[in-house]
């Protein structure tokens, strides 16, 4: 990813360069690369070429990382580190970190759009509509509003469990649904994995959520236990420690249910499954 | 426009109300629809469906109206008033006009990604890529940040051209493009219209930084005379007046010859190009 990010970003001869530096900076070097990694779980299944996936990797992690620059924002969640580095705002300026993000956002479908990604102009355009809904107001960005609302709010279990669906579940089943579109699968086939990245999707959050109170901020990356701070409610607010766990314990086991039409092709995608639990950032 | 802008963005019943308030706000009742007006009589010079133009345009002006939300921020442009009203940030808060601002850019590349756009894929696929080149770092958002770098840096006349180029030429340049991509237009085929919209874009700009000095504020809608109070150097700083209208009303002429090879059925976009300068906002 990292490679591809150079290559994509480099930095132009005039007064753009701190924008370019401002996007390297969020980009190269840092994240668990979870979206990219479930794009080529989901693409070996059906045999994509390994290029293909790795230009739809890229783009998701251009909507991705927009999408922390933005919300790290003063205004918006009011982050200093991320990734072990200053968040963009604290390393450049704010007016940058905002250009930077909508500029890894148009890339994002500039690089979806592109033949260079799939001979196939409807394959592109297929995954050019899945990313828009799942980054929109039907997707991350109405959720990453859901969450500054959930501040005193006192959201009930459902209303949290759809904030995070569309915060940070919408995205990650984009990730899946792209590998199976690169791969042509219609959509009425893709409803096993479609639910294995809900699953996984919420279990990841409950997973951050506990991560947030009991996680090491060295290990993380960046500041934890804000949630409580702000009193928003969460999956662990909600429900207690050892329920919370259980039931990100339960989620894990019906996301890799979800995968018995898959034989070994599908492991990859098993093993993301567990490591949601078991990551320490 | 209006009545398109109302039916996209149907306030949902949840925590995302304000987000779509803040679109609807800034979308609904305004602007001069320049882009739009582009979309239609480009395409009509090539038989598209009407429906097809209105789709695309709907597009472009949730990408124009993105970067008038973000631009107008305190750590931007920090305008308090934009087409008569209050700037969103103003109406609302920060956080919503950023989030604001991403969902119209997400949903600008949804809409020109459904199905409902063009039945040709390859058709949709173009138009993505054209919008997410004219948008980005190598289009408005390169141009805005160099914007930003502008103030007391002395920029000479090619980097201001290079500048506006990015800024508000390029979504112009894609508005043109995009009328003639529904009309099945080669790249090859579209020459003349890429130097008419590069000409009306420049002409615009000159006309722009005109009225910044001798316009009336109540008219444009905007609070007026910040360049200069900014210390950055425009076309009229670098020109004077006198020549500043001399070049512009050479641009339009220049424009018009572009479109030598069509008759009557380009008068609409030979109107426009004159418009460009006859405008008190």
């Amino acid at each position: 990813m990292d490679r591809q990010f150079d290559l994509l970003l480099r930095r132009p001869d005039d007064p753009r360069g701190d924008l370019y530096d401002a996007m390297r900076h969020a980009t190269i070097g840092g994240g668990k690369r979870l979206r990219p990694l479930l794009v080529h779980a989901t693409g070996r299944l059906f045999g994509v070429a390994a290029d293909a996936l790795a230009r739809v990797s890229l783009a998701i992690e251009c909507i991705h990382t927009y999408s922390l620059i933005h919300d790290d924002l003063p205004m918006m969640d009011d982050d200093d580190m991320r990734r072990g580095k200053p968040t963009v705002h604290k390393a450049f300026d704010e007016a940058t970190a905002i250009l930077a993000g909508d500029c890894l956002h148009a890339l994002a479908f500039e690089i979806l759009a592109d033949a260079a990604t799939h001979s196939d102009p409807a394959v592109r355009a297929d995954l050019v509509l899945e990313l828009a809904r799942a980054s929109g107001p039907t997707g991350m960005a109405g959720g990453q509003m859901m969450d500054l609302r959930a501040q005193g709010a006192g959201f009930d279990l459902p209303t949290v469990t759809r904030l995070q669906a569309l915060k940070t579940g919408a995205l990650i089943g984009c990730a899946v649904e792209s590998g199976a579109i690169l791969g042509h699968v219609p959509p009425e086939g893709r409803t096993g994995l479609r639910g294995y990245a809900r699953d996984i999707g919420l279990a990841f959050q409950i997973a951050d959520d506990i991560l947030d109170v009991e996680g090491d901020e060295e290990a993380a990356g960046k500041k934890l236990r804000k949630d409580g701070d702000r009193g928003k409610e969460t999956f662990l607010s909600l429900l207690g420690l050892e329920r919370a766990r259980e039931q990100a314990a339960m989620l894990v086991e019906q996301a890799i249910d979800h995968l018995h039409g898959f034989g070994t092709e599908a492991d990859l995608l098993r093993t993301i499954a567990r490591y949601t639990l078991e990551r320490d950032r």
